[in-house]
């Protein structure tokens, strides 16, 4: 089993992820990229902009400021409602948050508890201060966002955003003048996001700065569906945990048509498997280490209407944990935005005016990279943060060329590194560091119809393939379909 | 000419950058990023990765929390030393930087003054409140950090961080010994600063929130030459303002040889024409609208030993401008980080053990997008931010890797998109929006040798070409050398 520590010593050790500033001690939920670690976030963020981008040619990105002023947040709901529940110790003035102290004590998860709630259990279950056994004071509502005051007087009240969204709808009239006056019409930011986290003691999992891919779906929920091509995928079965396993490790296998049948709408559970098959066909994650999971009314966030977890098994993390999730926003953004702003964010399309609603595919890009090297730490098998790297033996004659346009149709179906620096014996020191097990190099050969060397990491074998089968043959060498030399 | 709000109308209408959250008033110095300015900046960044971090395989990209602790910035210097002059009215309140007040009044440059010396031109040039004719109030030190308070108890003291920089030089040791210990090393963030600028009126030109693409280079001062191919650049005439010519118009043509022989180190000059190779060759900036400008003693920041700024001229700012700047940062910055963390930072490199120096190429992303925008604004000249497209003409047949192949090829000359959502009409249709002068679509004549189709967006004319010719023509046409069809 691998353990939260062997993971971060791994990921340090070879340039991935690390606590940041130690230099002066450190700062608690705050983690820096090295050289590998850009290297996999970059990859994973390419898939998902090809993935989830490529859904519609009226999906964009766009990129929006990370400070925020007050009355948008306010408008959004977050100024109010954007809160953990905060208990202090009278002793120490250690800070908790007040659904861990239960977790802690009860072993079972808390959520949507009010302070009242909090504060009684607390009295009931003789909780006292984990640090210095000191007596608990009340609880109360913490408000995460970080407040920045803006100009040399401060009188510009303003916060970090707590998620990339509400860039997106403060932006969606301007867009939807820009492009095509169309619906669905997406949205999408890779960006960071700031939570001010009032222990974040699960060290990379819940950082207090992260990065998010979000990809905001403005839609007409009369006309969405017919737009979707549901039956091609009408039969994929798709792994769901219900809101009442949620702690169990398992999921269903329910073909996508019968979730419709239990009352998902057709267009939610199309881009549920959008979402697995980027996980299971892209990041290439074992099926059994993913699943869907629905969240009830109270776990939900007050803004969601339909939520389910994307979750990833992660044995540093102690089973299924949450790197994404799909929501149904409902009108709810723009609606609040419309009465903040007192300015209309109603659009006509066709004969019918209407405040769209949105669709949120939301994924914390550091939990997603946390995951690849938690699967990827099984030492010897066939997982690795990014599988294949494609090399030109030469940097001339056409070679770097041909290996570029090779790269390119690879890395459609699996992860794939291109490296054309230093000489060869260089880049597979480096993908070895990586833990790469298979490298592919372009040479004179190839020009002349003869195919391409494939190498193993662990065995140093090499063997030649043609271009037009390699990408069957490593996925087959990855799946254990093949043995080496395949 | 183009003035200001001619560039600033074209960029909102095309869906490039503007103004951020509009809705709720704006936010002075603050702009989002619309689905075309993306699209241009992440070009920018791709070409800036590929021309900067090619100059060695010893340069890597990393990414840093954008939120630093107080002792790491008191150890900068920029706790101390990150300063502007304040001056704020006496009866309306509003707040003015001390030299913008000056420079106002006597049309020269200031830079360098005390609180003292701007006083006392206060009250010799009799200057009032440019907003009220009020009485101005004495002038203070504003540090221009934001700060972010931590926690539940915000007593762990932070600010947004004023550079990327920082983050690199609090990675240094990590890094060196992640990769090779070997110098010289670069390490490279493209990444989000932030600076409170007291009053931000010059747009998109003087952002609180912006983005930054910095390289700063480790290296032994007493060697770094020596691994540097100067001979090959020596003869190549660099475009140089010096320090008392800095508000003119003008540059000089001057051999790298003969800046060496001024004084410069030849590592220096040696960057500096790397840097103007990236704007003539790789962005196209025409050569007359590129210059590096010298920076005197009293001009450069604390921390600087030789700073050139990177200028691009622009009509909408009123002549040249500042884009970025190639700084010897000397060892200060890893000296005071040693001093301030005590924890050493030499190291052994051979048989010299040392503290590395720092020399920093960095780029403000955002104006380089601006610079970009200014120069395609004349509207029938060649210049445009992207001035070529590759379409596959379907997506299927495998045109889509040999046009994406093509593509690939392409771009390592000149800037260039790649599009393959939706109809050909509707692709060009976008990029007729963006203006993009030239289309290349790649079918099925492409895969039986019979070449690519060129099209241009002002006449709509199309002809063939073959795929070795393409680039070349495509120069020709963009330099004027060859009209249409070539």
């Amino acid at each position: 089993m691998a353990s939260y520590e062997d993971v971060l010593s791994l990921s340090v050790r070879r340039g991935f992820i690390w606590p940041a500033v130690d230099l002066y001690g450190g700062l608690a939920g705050f983690y820096d990229y090295g050289h590998n670690g850009i290297l996999l976030r970059r990859h994973w963020e390419d898939l998902w902009i090809e993935s989830f981008l490529g859904l519609s040619d009226n999906y964009h990105l766009i990129d929006t400021t990370t400070i925020l002023p007050e009355a948008a947040l306010k408008a959004s709901g977050h100024v109010d409602h954007f809160t953990d529940i905060l208990v202090t110790c009278t002793r120490c003035g250690e800070s908790y948050r007040g659904d861990q102290l239960l977790e802690a004590s009860t072993h079972e998860e808390q959520e949507g508890l009010t302070t009242q709630e909090v504060d009684a259990q607390i009295q009931e279950l003789k909780i006292r201060c984990p640090n210095c056994k000191g007596v608990l004071g009340p609880s109360r509502e913490f408000n995460m966002m970080f407040p920045v005051a803006i100009g040399p007087t401060g009188k510009d009240r303003a916060y970090l955003r707590p998620e990339t969204a509400q860039g997106v709808f403060l932006n969606f009239k301007r867009e939807f003048e820009a492009l095509r006056r169309k619906l669905p019409m997406g949205l999408a930011i890779v960006g960071r996001a700031y939570r001010n986290e009032i222990s974040p003691r699960q060290g990379a999992y819940r950082m207090r700065e992260f990065l998010q891919a979000e990809l905001q779906i403005f839609f007409d929920p009369a006309t969405f569906a017919d737009a979707l091509p549901f039956d091609a995928i009408a039969s994929v079965p798709v792994r769901v945990a219900w809101a009442a396993e949620k702690n169990g490790p398992g999921a269903h296998e329910i073909p996508a048509k019968d979730l419709v049948n239990r009352g998902l709408p057709s267009w939610y559970v199309w881009h549920l498997v959008q979402v697995q098959r980027f996980y299971l066909d892209a990041l290439r994650i074992p099926r059994d280490a993913f699943r869907l999971a629905e969240l009830d009314e109270k776990e939900r966030a007050f803004y969601n209407q339909i939520h389910f977890d994307i979750q990833v098994r992660q044995e540093s993390l102690g089973g299924f944990k949450e790197v994404g999730g799909v929501h149904y926003r409902t009108d709810h953004d723009l609606k609040g935005h419309e009465a903040g702003s007192h300015t209309k964010q109603s659009v006509t399309v066709g004969a019918t005016k209407l405040v769209p609603h949105v669709l949120e595919l939301s994924f914390g890009v550091d939990r997603n990279v946390w995951a690849l090297l938690d699967l990827s730490y099984a030492k010897g098998d066939r997982i690795a943060p990014v599988p294949v790297a494609v090399f030109p033996l030469v940097n001339k004659d056409g070679i770097p060329e041909r290996a570029e346009a090779l790269w390119a149709a690879v890395r459609k179906r699996i992860a794939a590194f291109y490296d054309d620096s230093g000489s060869i014996g260089r880049r597979y020191a480096r993908i070895d560091e990586i833990g790469t097990p298979f490298s592919v190099t372009v040479d004179h050969e190839t020009l002349e119809g003869k195919g391409v060397t494939v190498r193993e990491r662990d065995s140093q074998k090499q063997f030649r393939v043609s271009e037009g089968e390699l990408a069957d043959t490593i996925e087959r060498l990855l799946s254990g379909e093949a043995t080496f030399p395949a």
